[in-house]
């Protein structure tokens, strides 16, 4: 979105580990800063430099360190873009436990990093849940073996959950072992469409109960969202261009049994239709109109950055209140701005962006502190997916009680005494 | 087991977070020992005072605070018996995302202090992936409010992860948030027999790969096991009496849909004989069958000790390695004692007992460090899922770095600068 930009003249590309623990002992012996870099695709400028940080990208390591075909547990460097990681695990008939949009460009190590969430969450859960063990260098170059491949380990504190979502800024994840689910053979996408928020979450409780162990994605997004993916998207078709509805969800399902499960698909939609919660919608028929409901979907932001400025909030709210705020929003900024939402309706995580011809202060000042306030009122989360970064250092209170803020701090100095990694980010510079 | 046993001439009972505060501070203050206290169920002797330790016991805060009907998300406090939240959960149509032998008396915040896996962590994961949020009071009084219910919450270090499976050395867990799964109608459990360990692999990449989504439980008995079912369980019967195998598995599905379920394991099983894998099998056909074959695999534990002194042992192996340690040790054994060996297959963790007439030293001698080394050199963990308590804070370096484990002592010196907390536990002396 080009809203950060650093100064560093030095970006290093180390090929290993030892050359990372190398460089983080130099750096921290002089106190010199450091950004660790990934695929570059974050929304909170956590990955860019703020002055003249030294760059370390891990863009020079990308290999893929072991595959246990009986298991489904891969081991790889943490430089290895998601995208080639799904596609080769899918080759040994696996999936990756998180897809994300940015899957063509993100690292492995960033996902990690910034404990991704993404489209398979739902199914599969967290990183934290998924990551069998991790590699890292420590700030003073102490490179931290955990890279263990077992499903179960009780031996003492379990380090890696620190370094899973906290953005480089206590550690490098340098390598990743992870579990990775079976890829099942069915896989059908509906794209619905919905008359008032109210069916939608009728439909998301509805699909638990009935598609069960089946359902693999239950995503949402308002008129808002088409319109602007029609207009800004090459190659992608309206599945319901007769549609006038305010609402359209996006389910899939992925099950072991292809007629099976397309019955059990037709035969939901079908009752929720009759049940009033559906006004419209269309099963893929083939795999090039199912990837056409995911192209929309999935780019939704790719779109949004073509109209003009966009304001992004990546917010976890209460189901039943999550569109409210999209509302609120709309009702403050008028004319001045277009407001839509979208997002991952089965974990009650909302993307709310605000389009706007230029970034300017009023129109941020209509936007901030309120939808932080608002959040918090609902003890929602001010950085769902996304990660704090640089953006939303100084917002953690509006989710993080003082105690916990504190720790973290401690925590920080415990890791990083020098400060080295990754400043300005994260934590608020109050705490530090 | 009686192995271990303290001197305590203090238990206290708090009934709120305030009251754990309260206490807390107070023995910080005055450097006074405190072992937290859930439901006594441990096997590593996490709970058991060493010296006179004061005993802060949670069992006096024992009630459900709320439960999301919509999310599936219960709040309650530690001292909750799992048993009784499954029952309250299930009424609400939803289970508890763990379920182990000893539910009738463990507490869900000793579950959570020790990271307990159980029967249900092959389909539903660890309690890394299920816990929501947490309060925990630290060794100072101070109360950490991590208390979220979100499924997504990426603002700044995800704190609580520290207390799942630190074995209340690091705080004292005393509310919980918690993710539970929807209760699927459809359920079915299949007795197994199986000629040799070869085939018990080969019918878990099986099941994964056929039942998929449906598998909910792959648990894994040699014959010795069920003889001692037989002869010291009361009220249970021998599902294949006339079976002669070495080897027995239990299968459980779970599912949406009742009669397509059943179709699916009785294809799967029939397809499973006809290729040699399986010897011999049974479907329950009601639920007071199903209670006996879960009977039989949970009540192993609990038979074994009315034989005589048990030695016994959680480790995950790699799952084609993970009975070698069971015949090696009958070799080691000879007629001294009776070595079996049983467990969650699908995640790799045996459970190795060994039943002697008494505790001895020579037999002791004969089985440690031998196991422990023997594990190490596989890769695998001495603490798969009931953690190192007691028994094996001095057994950490078998499964971790000297780079971890520093940083653990690193992590407690920090959280808990007195040593209050549940002393001589979890850590070796000589980092502390």
């Amino acid at each position: 979105m080009g809203k950060y930009k650093g100064a560093s003249q030095l970006l290093l590309l180390p090929k290993s580990t030892i050359e990372v623990s190398k460089i983080l002992s130099y750096c921290n012996t002089r106190r010199l800063a450091v950004v660790p870099q990934g695929g570059n695709t974050g929304l909170v400028g956590g990955s860019v430099p703020v002055y003249d940080e030294v760059i370390v990208s891990l863009a020079g390591m990308d290999k893929i360190i072991s595959f246990d075909k009986v298991n489904g547990i891969l081991t790889c460097e943490a430089g290895c873009v998601l995208e080639n990681l799904s596609t080769f695990v899918e080759n040994e008939g696996f999936i990756m436990p998180l897809d994300l949009g940015a899957k063509g460009s993100c690292h492995i190590g960033g996902n990690v990093s910034t404990n991704a969430g993404g489209l398979r969450f739902i199914r599969y859960g967290s990183l934290h849940g998924n990551v069998l063990g991790l590699e890292v260098v420590m700030a003073d170059g102490t490179i931290l073996d955990m890279l263990t491949t077992l499903r179960k380990d009780n031996t003492g504190y379990d380090l890696k959950h620190l370094f899973i979502g906290s953005e480089g800024s206590l550690g490098v994840v340098t390598k990743i072992s992870l579990l990775t689910p079976a890829k099942l053979p069915s896989n059908n996408v509906a794209f619905l469409s919905c008359n008032d928020y109210t069916s939608c979450q009728k439909l998301l409780l509805a699909a638990r109960r009935n598609l069960g162990e089946i359902l693999s994605a239950f995503e949402f997004m308002d008129h808002h969202c088409i319109d602007l993916a029609m207009r800004h998207l090459e190659g992608v078709q309206n599945p319901l261009p007769a549609s006038q509805t305010k609402f359209y969800v996006l389910i899939e399902t992925t099950g072991s049994d292809e007629s099976y499960n397309k019955t059990k698909l037709e035969a939901f939609l079908l009752r929720s239709m009759e049940d009033g919660l559906i006004a419209d919608g269309v099963i893929a028929q083939d795999i090039s109109q199912a990837s056409n409901f995911w192209r929309i979907r999935e780019g939704i932001s790719e779109a949004s950055v073509k109209v003009g400025a966009v304001y992004k909030y990546d917010l976890s709210i209460p189901v039943e209140k999550l569109y409210d705020i999209v509302e609120e929003m709309r009702c403050r900024l008028g004319d001045n701005a277009e407001v839509f939402g979208y997002g991952h309706l089965g974990d009650g995580n909302l993307h709310l962006n605000i389009v706007s011809s230029k970034y300017d202060d009023n129109t941020l000042a209509q936007i901030e502190p309120f939808v932080y306030e608002w959040t918090s009122a609902q003890r929602g989360s001010v950085s769902a997916e996304h990660g704090l970064g640089l953006m939303k250092a100084e917002k953690i209170h509006y989710s993080k009680s003082p105690e916990a803020v504190q720790l973290m701090a401690s925590v920080k100095k415990l890791l990083d005494p020098n400060s080295i990694l990754n400043p300005y980010k994260v934590l608020p510079r109050s705490v530090l």
